[in-house]
């Protein structure tokens, strides 16, 4: 097993003497500045584990890796036999993914690639076993890799390394795809997206324990005055305590800052998180943990549009379509539509724009395609409602009857009549 | 002087009633939740302000309302003289900008276009006056409104309703450029972005006072584990304690993530933020207040190519030519650019993609048209050795030696050689 310190010798070990204003600087400078990076977590090297976060941690570490391993293990043998080995992924296409209404998420089928190793393949299969192995070291080493990041480390992968990012990206998505049938997560590969999460407050307290000493954060959301804690890029190893009634996912930035600024959250007991348009996998992720690890509801309060309805809510909900490997992991299937709804502009009599023909491309499409609206029939009807009215309204279009009208009337009388939210 | 309390009221007054599942809910009902929202704040109104904050944002808050009483009454003086008044906005055109190579960013020239009440315009002057008395009453009533906002809340306005977006817009743009030239911000007229700003992490205290009771909020910005400080989309309200060195601007998510999940501000004795792109406005004026004042240097790690170079990098150090009436409260004048620099491809013998025409397009474009590129040798050069070279560089090719070579060797060894940073 390859220790951080190891592994980080063998990657740098080519790696250029940095040239500045005609002198050398040798590599033997950074090392005294890296050793001064690593003694200061060992000041905290005394904390505890009092909740077992940390042990919880290392548990589902050392089940990766076996599943690596085993994985690995396999196609040795094969090997050894001097047989063919192969590898099988399920089908990352839309014909592959099928709605399952009594799970509330997009599912992967049944279909397989099979990857067998022969001289055409050889590439493809030997870079396959080195991103597995790449997987590995960042568990074991307690790191991670963006997809950028593991394009550019195989770039030290002699003949297996990618000429093109996108060949790599498949090749990581093969490999989500093929853990993921074995309940394992991207993140817990430690592939973690580029983009970090949105932005949360509220009564919430986050408990984030420190990757070199498992000393325990705990991030109060509720103590960020005006701003906001920032959900990291993978949430894994996050646990939360919270008294909240309820999550409150919000499509823009403008309300999202306008309910914390009023502190909306004190108000009402619950947890503001602000998506910024479409959830990133980070946010929703984040959700669903928060959700499903404390048992509180989570309601979407979006744009009344095709775009708010089918893309924000939908993904955040059931997950994506050419992403379905992950939506076990990653949609919020009990999430649930507070507003703005197409009735709420006719209750509300709120200013509205024309639908686009995009819109109403988006909405037929979500009609007569999409399985989850398609198992729904509320949604059918509100969006044959908006088809019909042939407008769109935005959240702030509550700001007609004053600023602050959506906090002090819209959602309190919607949080009244929770039993009416669309499924 | 409108008071909160009567200001919501007339916002309000004509908000329909909420009819749920075929019983009427009143308006009364919400006045109960809202009480109890105004009850909390209560709790804590014996805070104190020891440090003046809440007395100089007070003072500035009068300042901003004294300017627009001032302007408006020039105004009304004119009319009952039976005069015909006027009001003068600076052009914002890009031929009225220009770069002062002294102040380090780009200014609005002189050029105004003048507003009279006539027949006319008696509608776009009665607008303007609105929005002017909007933004009185948000500084009065401490609160804030997004252009999505003021566009919804004009509704109310009668005959002075804007009937698209894009007109409420422009005015606003215009109030914020008039009274740019008097000192004032957007952010002081309460005009704030829809979007928030980026993430935050390292040797840094926020201190945040509450906006209803004064209270202090000390926000630790090493404390959040491996998440982040969210930056509230308007940052004027804020101030800051820090031993920090530097501020760290940087451009993608992934490269954030790693310094921050390895705690390189600790090492570097630094503040990591994440411009996820092109920076946002309340991204661009925290950076700026923080190093005006924590007197700390800014220095810029994004990636080699002309979209890195002329977009984000210019954008943050000296604004945007289409809002140059804005440039003296966003631009960081004082930013530097740590690298990737084109000869750091060459040093650190990185991968590369070859350049786009869209890249060699913005990197032509640079050199020919941009003053702040005009008046800066080294900038030439840089371009047209990356031009020369025909490719460019990501931040994360630097994983090519090592997913952690960017913290152990590349920044270490860079920042060993401030001096070398491009202008």
């Amino acid at each position: 097993m390859a220790t951080r310190k190891t592994l980080r010798k063998e990657k740098t070990s080519k790696a250029p003497a940095r040239k500045t204003a005609g002198k050398t600087t040798t590599r033997k400078k950074a090392p005294t500045k890296k050793s001064a990076r690593k003694k200061a977590p060992a000041k905290k090297a005394a904390a505890t584990d009092p909740s077992g976060i940390t042990a919880r941690i290392k548990k589902q570490d050392a089940l990766t890796v076996g599943l690596i391993r085993t994985a690995a293990t396999d196609v040795h043998r094969v090997i050894n036999r001097k047989g063919k080995p192969d590898l099988a992924f399920p089908v990352r296409s839309l014909k592959n993914v099928s709605y399952s209404a009594k799970r509330g998420y997009f599912e992967i089928g049944k279909q397989k690639k099979v990857r067998t190793l022969t001289v055409n393949t050889v590439k493809s299969f030997a870079q396959t076993l080195r991103m597995m192995g790449l997987s590995k070291e960042l568990v074991e080493t307690n790191d991670f890799a963006t997809k950028r990041d593991a394009y550019y480390q195989s770039k030290n992968w002699e003949d297996a390394r990618f000429d093109e990012q996108s060949e790599s990206d498949t090749v990581m998505d093969d490999i989500e795809a093929m853990f993921s049938m074995r309940g394992t997560s991207r993140e817990q590969l430690r592939f973690v997206p580029d983009e970090h999460g949105g932005a949360v407050a509220g009564r919430l307290i986050v408990i984030d324990p420190d990757r070199d000493t498992g000393e325990i954060e705990r991030i109060d959301c509720s103590r960020f005055g005006s701003g906001a804690y920032s959900i990291p890029s993978s949430v894994e190893h996050l646990s939360f305590e919270t008294d909240a009634k309820f999550v409150l996912a919000i499509e823009t930035g403008g309300v999202f800052q306008r309910l914390q600024n009023h502190k909306f959250w004190q108000t009402e007991n619950c947890i503001l998180v602000s998506l910024a348009g479409v959830p990133t996998r980070a946010t929703r992720r984040f959700i669903r943990k928060l959700s499903d690890e404390c048992r509180i509801p989570v309601y979407a309060f979006v744009d009344c549009d095709p775009y708010g309805i089918s893309n924000i809510y939908r993904t955040l909900k059931v997950g994506s379509g050419n992403a379905a490997h992950l939506s076990q992991f990653f949609c919020v299937p009990q999430a649930r539509f507070l507003g703005v709804t197409p009735q709420d502009i006719v209750d509300y009599e709120l200013p509205t724009h024309p639908l686009l023909d995009v819109d109403i491309k988006r909405a037929k499409d979500a009609l007569k395609n999409d399985p989850f609206f398609k198992s729904h029939k509320p949604w059918q009807k509100a969006i044959e409602q908006l088809l019909k009215m042939g407008v769109r309204a935005e959240q702030q279009a509550l700001a007609k009857w004053g600023l602050n009208y959506v906090i002090e009337e819209y959602l309190p009388n919607k949080l009244a009549h929770r039993d009416k939210f669309l499924p």
